[in-house]
């Protein structure tokens, strides 16, 4: 059974006998089933009879179930009610669209209504810049998705997927001031996505895209960033990316590896896998090989995908063919971002030494980090139970943060190498050990750091781009 | 000149030369070149030198920067800048998106976020309708616009209708706590329209429509009510002619004739015109003239549009042909929602005794008040700075708030009479007078009046449809 997680927190109201010892067999009657108890409340006392909250972190919804059958073989204990925490929270969405400015009189309303906001319409008619600085449009961005691949649980559709958006969106306020919006799409026709979304982008300054399924994305996010002058950032690829490469940077400081001497294996060839490639051959990583369902991505396969094509034509200098264990063996880094168990331990006692695995699939990883660490000397994965979380919020809320300070319309590799390097860095030297390779997500200067690295690069390339002064 | 207003206020940041009467001295040359002083303040104060804040409504920008050359005629006074306080609250936007929980730790990211996220998406995706409850669905709405009839400005497009879609979702949380966001299109096309609002209305529970033009608007509006299961509300029909039938049920009270006794004349046949007649009907008025640019609306004329045709066959009893003019001899009411200026003094005075006048063209009405009140018992017009402000507030944040509340997914008309009635109702028999026919906007009663009153039109009539019991 898994491990009891905040996830699956529930609320037991419990009716009660009155009595002195009643809390304390209540909280051992839970613990024993497995409960891991956050909190207990009388919330009413009675004579003879006790209203008692018992929440309590459980592992599943079956198990929570369980948890209160358990209380109630207590003599007299009943379960009136269980909250599950997680769906309490959700009631009603977890945003809010909030004006800046209170509206209370009809002063306040001539200036931010009619009729003085005519004047700011005016003034942005004539010249449409103007609206970057007199509307949301800059601190706003769209999280777009069209519910196509969402987390682990696949097509799930635009309802689906709009309280991971709802909640992608709060972590921009929280970590980066950024307001984003969650734009679900009832259509997973790219023509009419790229459509919608050019339609919509007056009110952004920005566009996050998320959970949409390889590889329509790749040509939805190509097409996007080529006709919009705002810019266009692929969470599921390029904030993966930049945490991966971070986490890689750290763990070679580690290990003591030179990234341009190492051989990295890559399992996942999809959105995610796509753009390490990239991101890693950009950051002069030159000896990788990626497997992908059908094997070994090789050049004399064909290709039909222009992707895939793309990962032949540039890795996998030898040209080897096989499976998965086969690009694994010798390889000082394996990045999985694919499926359950398809790394086994043989397979990471197969790699060099001092190995590096990234078993990246959530929520079960493609190999048990505690097998995968009896040969390597660094392992991460991406659940918050284990040591080193690759988790993208170390990345997206500071990168857009940079992205709409800069008021640039183009992401760059640059900027994303910067980006790694700023979280990279905010684990020091007397931080850095096998477990800790990677700052927590709650480490308040990430994303402050990445915000000014993107700035920075972005500052550069204005003043390359200026005409030189005599 | 027009009175100044709050609209064009202006704080003009002075230097001037340190005395006991300085002060006393800008503030009677800013009067007396006709700018109305709101706050004064001594910002710096050196031995020989003050900075001054004045901040002062003006009548328009050139008269702001008249009242500055006449602040400079002082003495070793100079005007260091000249803040236009309008642009100031519109800098970076009036709106931001807030989590309405805070993400403090490790826990509450995995009730809002993953890994808890992913049991609410599973469950919204097995049964659609729970998003209504899970999701910012439930509180959310999308103000819609083209840019194509922004206020009096026109055709301006979707940046520059930003600000008052901004404004108008300000208004909504304001008066009636509903979550409203913006979305302005950057196509003209209704078709084009027609798809976005429905691929993008998973995240919300109603559409308000706004600033469309006529004649699209009003397919627009039909196809998105056909084809959504959520409500959808032109404002500048529906809005307008809930608050019109409210402001006329207080006049004719006033007047003392009867709703099925009237002959009305009207002036303009666009969006508001159209929703105004009909709503008129529904409430008992038989006899209508409207007429538009080109004269008296009638059955004899060629009509192509559909809307112009369905007026000419429901209104005109008497077949009559001509001007406005002669719509308006002998009638009882005149609205106008069309042009400034249109209609005469003369026009007035040969209406029926005892007349009401709403001349509510944006910001110049269709005869200056003063005049209409001359011959008109009741005088109503669009603007703040005199009595009967025709105001859309009083109606949209309390439509929405009961459409959300009941739940419902269509707008009936008679939900719009009911609405009309809670605001009327507002206005007691003590308060009743020829400048007090309709609430003020801050009145706290109003659109919880307006949200009952449509909530109670839902509930009977879902009631009514409820199979019998035996």
């Amino acid at each position: 059974m898994a491990a009891p997680s905040p996830g699956y927190s529930v609320t037991f109201r419990l009716s009660a006998p009155s009595g002195y010892s009643i809390t304390s067999e209540i909280v051992s009657q839970a613990g024993g089933a497995g409960a891991q108890i956050t909190a207990v409340d009388v919330v009413e006392s009675h004579h003879d009879r006790m209203v008692i909250d018992l929440t309590a972190n459980t592992s599943s919804p079956e198990h929570a179930e369980e948890v209160g059958r358990a209380l109630e073989t207590i003599d007299g204990v009943a379960v009136e009610h269980a909250s599950d925490r997680t769906f309490l929270i959700h009631l009603g969405g977890k945003l809010e669209v909030v004006p800046k400015l209170e509206l209370r009189n009809r002063d306040d309303l001539s200036r931010a209504y009619t009729p003085g906001v005519a004047r700011v319409s005016k003034a942005i008619a004539e010249d449409r810049s103007l609206a970057r600085n007199l509307t949301v449009k800059r601190n706003t961005i769209a999280v777009v998705s069209d519910g196509s691949a969402v987390l682990g649980l696949g097509n799930i559709g635009p309802e689906g997927a709009l309280p991971v958006m709802e909640g992608k969106a709060a972590l921009f306020k929280q970590f980066a001031d950024v307001d984003a919006w969650p734009v679900c799409l009832d259509t997973q026709d790219s023509d009419e996505i790229v459509r919608i979304v050019k339609a919509i982008a007056p009110v952004y300054g920005g566009v996050n895209l998320e959970d949409i399924a390889a590889p329509r994305c790749f040509e939805i996010e190509a097409r996007l960033r080529e006709e919009l002058d705002i810019p266009v950032f692929h969470d599921d690829q390029h904030g993966t990316a930049i945490v991966v490469l971070a986490a890689l940077t750290n763990a070679l400081r580690l290990v003591g590896k030179r990234i341009g001497d190492i051989r990295v294996a890559i399992s996942g060839v999809g959105a995610a896998g796509n753009a390490i490639i990239q991101l890693l051959q950009a950051s002069g990583v030159t000896h990788i090989v990626a497997a992908g369902r059908g094997g070994i991505v090789a050049r004399d396969h064909e290709h039909t995908d222009a992707h895939r094509k793309q990962i032949a034509e540039g890795t996998n200098p030898d040209n080897i063919t096989g499976t998965l264990s086969d690009a694994v063996r010798g390889a000082d880094v394996f990045i999985g971002v694919s499926a359950p168990d398809v790394l086994t331990e043989e397979d990471v006692a197969q790699m060099a030494d001092r190995a590096i695995v990234f078993a990246l699939a959530n929520p079960d990883p493609e190999i048990d980090p505690a097998l995968a660490a009896r040969h390597a000397a660094v392992v991460a994965t991406g659940r918050s139970d284990y040591p080193n979380q690759i988790n993208n919020v170390l990345a997206f809320p500071g990168v857009f943060r940079g992205l709409l300070d800069a008021g640039v319309s183009d992401v760059t590799n640059e900027m994303l190498v910067a980006a790694a390097r700023a979280i990279s860095e905010n684990v020091s030297d007397e931080q850095l050990n096998s477990s800790y390779i990677i700052p927590s997500v709650f480490d308040g200067d990430v994303a402050r750091d990445v915000a000014d690295a993107i700035v920075e690069v972005a500052g550069r390339a204005a003043r390359t781009h200026e005409p030189a002064t005599v």
